[in-house]
């Protein structure tokens, strides 16, 4: 299979013209992009036809501008971490699975030829469930300890809780410091690393209490995958399955074609939808950043999914799990409103039955339990 | 005595020629401007001669930009607050000594004649020790409880502490909602009010968690003066005083004229004295909003009244009591590598005992104390 992290290898995989007059539109204005096969304006600055060269999807926010670098070994170019420090001084912040895989690594990364920097590490316990107050506080006091000063970077080293937390914790130390994102699950890659939204969660609902702030980077090594579990990758494809359903047909068809590429974890297949989806989510970012409007469209499956969560209790569905229930119930609801035909129905339950993911509510959950919830749960809350 | 919140006011108060070659520097980059007499580029877009017309100064800050009202009764005008309030739902955060004084006057300002909107309050426990998270969380725990969504405004009733908080408490929640300033103590109103610089305390230094976030507006009512402790309005003095030496020496001639009737709480010098503050804080800010040089000159004084304030023990002195023992010490520095002359540190001591301020620091500080406070002080945290 040709490379695919590029924007050219787009061609090597077959797409189907649009059979469908696709209008997918819920309530909660997720549709699909009817003008998506129109050329995306990000801008490809980098192509790759080997492991050596990242492809690089440019997230265009004026000065806030970032690079994304897509790519197999890319933590072994140390030059790509190291033309994004300024200073002398760096926090990476992980967790106690991700630290035994890729700490050393992405230490070494940052200082091999560059003996000025010192690193230092702050190890946090893995789970949802820590992405509160009482754990960001173990940043602020490594940072504090370690007299990290403001020309200082911190290092995001994990997933989607670890992207939030240090994102928002280098937002709040000392009113701001740089940091970089190195995100080592697929749905850290695709969704949560790009796009500057950082937090923690609040006893009473999922990130309550963060700040809109950007990268200088994102480093995505995609050699990353090949320690996740099968359930995690799952649960990422759920934002890739997103994507295409949104605002990118050609994309959604790709994937019906190249599902089990995915699933056999194809890294010519990764990189490519790996691209495509982060090239989405800037473009989208880049025209609403604080989400005024069209930023709200990737909470596609995300109310349903919501309800899910916290009726089922967060931990014992993945994010994506949930994600994927909601976008076959906001799909459902949508064609009993009559705003899309019974085909897309069957396509959405098919790509995301392919990709082992649930396309039911988990048992327990009562049409009661959804109303509860949902009528409870705030509407500016839900799509956070 | 004319009314003094006005530009043209200036001319009733009598100014002194600079006599004295003023250049007055130290290793920290504070230092007289020679061309203070130069007219502010501060807008001024409104002019008072009564009570019921508020001065407005405006930080120039892009779309960032806010005014600042200046004047007696302005909680009396309900319009000035409600011009500024875009949603529904406001909070207002005070503290258990400003509440009982001015928060049905707030309400009252906030509602009457606009019965859409609700106000919460959160009141919290007053003073600099509870300027750290487990209170921070207490704002959010409101917020949350009372379903504010991204288009409420969180309004800081009271000092400096609770401007801070509040400021860093909007800025974090839901990632970012509007907030108002309302400062009802000297030092908030001639300096934390304005500027943006918002946090909170951390065991291990003070304000090293927080945000550059700017509010909607700042109302500073002056007769919420008329409850201020002696002291409380002697220690804002220290920074007004401050203005002065760095930048504005006809400011500082001035205050030489009028101190006593600052000290006697004369409406209209006190008016004068605010905007002028305001004034030269705002084209601080405007031209160094996040602190990268300028803005810096703002802290004299300050190096030597936070190690006091380590040293001593937060409490003991307020804020300006240190900044002002500081920037004795400052002066004194100056004169002694020789970069101000004797007759500078005569008028700094002789200002400074007509505020009743100190001009030493407490008779516990050794030299040894300043040396090792100051040794392990870091750089970057001395100026937050």
């Amino acid at each position: 299979m040709a490379a695919a992290a590029t924007t050219t290898a787009t061609a090597s995989y077959s797409t189907i013209s649009p059979k469908h007059n696709v209008s997918f539109s819920t309530n909660n204005h997720h549709h699909f992009n009817k003008n998506a096969l129109a050329a995306p304006p990000v801008i490809e600055t980098s192509k790759s036809s080997s492991d050596e060269v990242p492809t690089v999807v440019d997230v265009d926010l004026g000065d806030r501008s970032y690079p994304i670098y897509i790519g197999s070994g890319l933590l072994n170019q140390p030059d790509l971490l190291q033309r994004h420090i300024h200073g002398k001084r760096v926090l990476v912040v992980t967790n106690t699975t991700v630290a035994p895989l890729y700490l050393d690594k992405v230490v070494n990364a940052l200082t091999v030829g560059n003996p000025n920097v010192t690193v230092e590490s702050v190890i946090l316990p893995d789970g949802e469930k820590y992405k509160d107050m009482d754990t960001l506080m173990k940043v602020f006091d490594k940072a504090i300890e370690s007299r990290l000063d403001r020309r200082c970077t911190f290092v995001a080293l994990g997933g989607g809780v670890i992207g939030d937390m240090c994102g928002y914790a280098a937002a709040s130390f000392l009113r701001g410091v740089n940091f970089i994102q190195i995100p080592t699950t697929v749905m850290a890659q695709v969704d949560s690393s790009v796009g500057g939204k950082t937090g923690i969660n609040h006893r009473l609902g999922k990130n309550l209490i963060g700040a809109f702030y950007q990268p200088q980077c994102v480093l995505i090594d995609t050699d990353t995958l090949n320690t996740l579990p099968d359930r995690e990758l799952a649960s990422g494809l759920a934002e890739v399955i997103k994507y295409g359903l949104i605002r990118d047909a050609p994309f959604f068809e790709w994937q019906e074609k190249n599902m089990q590429a995915l699933m056999s974890r194809d890294p010519d297949a990764f990189a490519y939808a790996i691209k495509r989806s982060c090239e989405n989510k800037a473009e989208v970012v880049s025209q609403d950043e604080k989400e005024s409007g069209l930023r709200a469209t990737l909470n596609l499956g995300h109310t349903f999914g919501h309800a899910i969560e916290t009726s089922y209790g967060y931990g014992h569905w993945l994010h994506g799990e949930a994600v994927a229930a909601g976008t076959v119930m906001a799909v459902d609801m949508s064609y009993r409103l009559g705003w899309i035909d019974e085909s897309i129905v069957k396509r959405v339950n098919s790509i995301l039955k392919q990709a082992k993911l649930p396309t039911t509510p988990p048992e327990m959950m009562t049409v009661d339990m959804f109303k509860s919830v949902m009528a409870t749960q705030l509407e500016a809350y839900q799509s956070l």
